[in-house]
């Protein structure tokens, strides 16, 4: 049995948060499903109303200046970086390919699959690695930091190191979109160095991927090249004016960070409970290995909850944070009767 | 004299909506600024509430599904075709050029200058041209349907004989942005055709460019292309929702378009008055010819009426529709006074 068959459906594994799927999978699962299969925080950013000109006229360049500058201070961005907002980190992911092509490209696995997926599409040799020694040579190397699905950290002066061991004019990427809630680590603040690109999520962090923003933090030059890609208007009305107002917001984010840590300590001590072992994560996600993974899958999915499973990693299930206190409950019991599911 | 000095600065000839530029340029016009530099509709697609989930969560299969099946009821492409979803026809004009290089490259002038801009940034040789026999024997060709400023129509009949007349394996785009109020002249009922590929964009017709959404219609095979160069989630959940619901609404599209008809020769009728010659335009906007359009621009620009200049076309300017009976009055009092201006 494969790890696909046996956790239903290849949808399932692609990527989180595909509650449609489930849905037709485990048409009598309780309702309504709980959805822990992303890194999404349940936290939402309180959405402020929106002017009517977010939706009627076209972003122009005061919306974007003030973005800029949320974005710059939010991140740490200094002064000589580009910080060039997009659709959604994705958006990026999709793009650095395109916009600088490379040979030799090695990524720091195991992690987020759609670096390697696109770079093979533009017929990069991809190579994934297990040591940040192993990037070394490569043209372009990849490091989601912290990582996504097992939260591995890599300091900053060992990224730059890595960085500098790139070939010549080589790209050092460093996604982090997982980075909002740990900022001394990020590499943000080197961003204007020529060998490094880093990538930021908008939504995970403040709990609105639905309105697609993300940023590349990068030189002025590799700026330039990006913005030429993407083109006038990149990003929507309602993220300019949601994203530059919730970047501002300091006091939000210094509590959401606490919330989420909390969150995941509390949901640590029902995995370990249940006979999980942590692995690792971010305060936005837990991974957690069990012998049984994919039985587990779906009991939980039998029980209206979704989580995220690897069709390469066939122990392992990561977990986001329930977004209130029945959903909690509606965890805690499936955790309790997962011995005898 | 330039043309851009004549008008002011660069900025305002680029591109239309530029509003911030202008309150920067005529600091002591009246509020408020009316902005008729764009095509796009003043009478918006009434905005439905939005479920927090359109923000909250990543779009899904279901959400797509839906957009899929009201753009293509809408557009009236065939099932043979695709429909892709992505942030504004624009940027989809950012990516043809990427995923479907090209050496030959002939636009039907005098048109939106981003397919040429577009097009030369990835290396193609572009030639602008008069006359559809002209487009023959290129790798792809431009038609802009109808025209962007002129309002030029090409009838479906013949953009399929241009097709059929480009280099093997050629492709014709036809960018028809401003297509939705003259259905019948689409050919996007021809979409599945491996020569054509066929944009629309959203936001112009219902008043929302904000949202940033737009298709490009083509066969499977080019749209399979376009879907890996985009990736999941090109479009946010607001477009997503918003545009499923307008794009289902026929009965407010058959009002627009009979109210923008109206508008337009309303339009017509001031401009005519003032001296201006009608050279042609949508019923979204109007392109008037006039022996000093520079110092009409300044004019308008004075009184807080911001229209759209041509660089390359000095004596033309180009005029939206007024958004309320306010705007109107402002625009009759400044067409009034022109002449000694």
């Amino acid at each position: 049995m494969t790890a696909h068959s046996a956790i239903g459906a290849p949808p399932l594994v692609a990527h989180g948060g595909r509650l449609d799927a489930a849905r037709r999978l485990y048409p009598n699962a309780p309702q309504p499903w709980i959805d822990l299969s992303t890194g999404v925080n349940p936290r939402v950013y309180p959405l402020p109303p929106l002017a009517d000109e977010a939706f009627t006229r076209l972003p122009d360049d005061d919306a974007f200046a003030a973005l800029d500058s949320a974005a710059r201070k939010a991140y740490g961005a200094p002064a000589g970086a580009d910080v060039v907002p997009g659709g959604g980190a994705q958006a990026f992911i999709q793009m650095l390919p395109r916009v600088f092509p490379a040979r030799r490209v090695a990524i720091l696995d195991f992690t987020y699959a759609e670096h390697a997926a696109c770079w093979a599409a533009m017929g990069a040799q991809v190579d994934t690695v297990e040591t940040l020694d192993a990037l070394a040579g490569a043209d372009v190397g990849v490091i989601v930091a912290p990582n996504n699905p097992d939260g591995r950290v890599v300091e900053p002066q060992d990224i730059l190191s890595v960085a500098a061991q790139l070939s010549q004019r080589g790209l050092l990427i460093v996604d982090e979109s997982f980075m909002d809630f740990t900022p001394e680590r990020s590499v943000a603040r080197f961003a204007h160095n020529e060998g490094l690109v880093v990538l930021r999520s908008f939504g995970k962090a403040y709990g609105l991927p639905g309105l697609r923003l993300g940023f590349a933090l990068c030189s002025r030059a590799r700026g330039a090249k990006l913005r030429a890609a993407l083109g006038p208007w990149a990003v929507s009305g309602p993220a300019l004016a949601i994203g530059a107002r919730a970047l501002s917001d300091d006091v939000w984010r210094a509590n959401a960070a606490r919330a989420s840590a909390g969150d995941a300590a509390r949901l640590d001590a029902l995995l370990t409970q249940a006979g999980f072992h942590i692995v690792g994560g971010t305060t936005l996600f837990r991974l957690a290995a069990h012998p049984q993974a994919a039985r587990c899958f779906t009991h939980f999915a039998a029980r209206g909850i979704l989580t995220r499973a690897f069709a390469a990693k066939s122990d392992w299930l990561r977990f986001g944070s329930p977004p209130d206190e029945s959903a909690w409950a509606r965890l805690a019991a499936a955790l309790e009767s997962v011995d005898g599911g």
